[in-house]
């Protein structure tokens, strides 16, 4: 059995705060203790504020080409102009939705800078290194607590094919990934050919169902029972290079 | 907390089977009950199975257009006469990938035909109604346990953008696969603009993490503790439109 854990109480993250360590103590303040193999998930907004990742619109001097694109989609120019400084090139733009490319390969809408659960007149944008979050996140739970764990930062992000947005896994570390399991025999013996799994896209979004991300705040949560290979690729991995795109 | 419950000891599953019914007794004999609320979460080959959608690959005849496309790819020719006969039309084809869009329009490798966990020489294509067979599913196991369920069946999708398949809902019955929340506060107040969170393929992915695919054979799931909105609008509606898409 597998138990997802909100971690509740969780103190409104600061510029500087150590947020493994923080979320350790919210967990103890409830009488709960990690234990080796927990999967901490970890929304990005909350690494963004302890990152110093959170801006002022009003303080943002729009450029003129973010003038532009703000007046086609009906957002805030500031917005707009943070949205392209974080983007490496737009995808597609259609009504008031900007697809990017994020710095970081990531595609998804508005370079994932948020406005939402940061403030009035706030934007959080992505960690600039996704993964060296997750990595500074998990020593600072580990150095806590004195557990092992894996530690995955997550954002929701819409799909090309489906319809409303999914948690997924922007940043991980102690934890592989994904789960190749080609060369396995399935129930009848027969060798898998092609199976291929993103374990840490299904642990961000299995996590997504305690964390709720509106007037609830719950900024994280623990997995517990899951049983992960070990590993630093890091979700950068995830990534799939344009490349090796079927579109 | 949500707790994740893999289903085990579940018969192997023939033509007939009432799948729910059969749920309902592997999880009574390991002395476990269903609760209101429960989200069971069941794995389309298995649904497959007993609804009579396994192929012998020997028994067909492949179309010439079969044939050519699996000397392209190097498929078994009556594997890509399956594939063709579930597709509405073909997305991609690379290398021994086929990228096609099935008749519920469904955007996925080999049109869902699986070879995976069927036996040797069989194949199991996608229920003809995915959100039909939810439906019947979830009428048996309240039949025979008398509470109130969701029930999700799933299968395993790659991704344009990411790399590694993750478990989502291509039928449902029971629950909103899409939470809305436009209109919603945020943690600050703001109005959320934009968040829908597809909520059956979160629990769909949550749900393998206990399913393993190949020699563990545990096909179906249990998810608890996770306050579903009701509502019969079915996973079809998970589907983004053509007319939708931005890719």
């Amino acid at each position: 059995m597998i138990q997802i854990i909100p971690v509740e109480g969780l103190k409104l993250i600061k510029q500087g705060d150590r947020l493994g360590l923080e979320i350790v103590k919210a967990l103890r303040a409830r009488g709960f203790s990690l234990l080796d193999g927990d999967v901490v998930v970890v929304s990005h907004v909350v690494v963004a504020k302890s990152e110093g990742r959170v801006f002022r619109l009003s303080m943002i001097n729009p450029s003129p080409q973010a003038v532009g694109l703000a007046q086609l989609t009906g957002k805030d120019p500031a917005h707009v102009d943070l949205i392209l400084r974080e983007s490496r090139r737009i995808v597609r733009v259609r009504g008031e939705v900007i697809i990017s490319e994020t710095r970081h390969g990531i595609i998804c809408a508005n370079s994932g800078v948020d406005l939402s659960n940061v403030g009035e007149g706030l934007a959080a944008a992505l960690p600039e290194d996704p993964d060296a979050s997750a990595r500074r996140i998990r020593s600072e739970i580990e150095e806590a607590s004195g557990v092992r764990v894996g530690v995955i930062v997550c954002d929701s992000h819409g799909r090309p094919f489906r319809r409303g947005a999914v948690n997924v896994a922007i940043g991980c570390s102690g934890l592989e990934p994904i789960w190749d399991r080609r060369g396995e025999p399935d129930l009848y013996g027969r060798i898998l050919r092609s199976k291929q799994i993103c374990v840490a896209d299904e642990l961000a979004s299995a996590a997504e169902l305690v964390m709720g991300q509106a007037a609830e705040g719950v900024p994280a949560a623990v997995i517990r029972g899951y049983k992960f290979r070990p590993g630093e690729t890091g979700a950068s991995q995830i990534i799939r290079p344009r490349s090796e795109s079927l579109f």
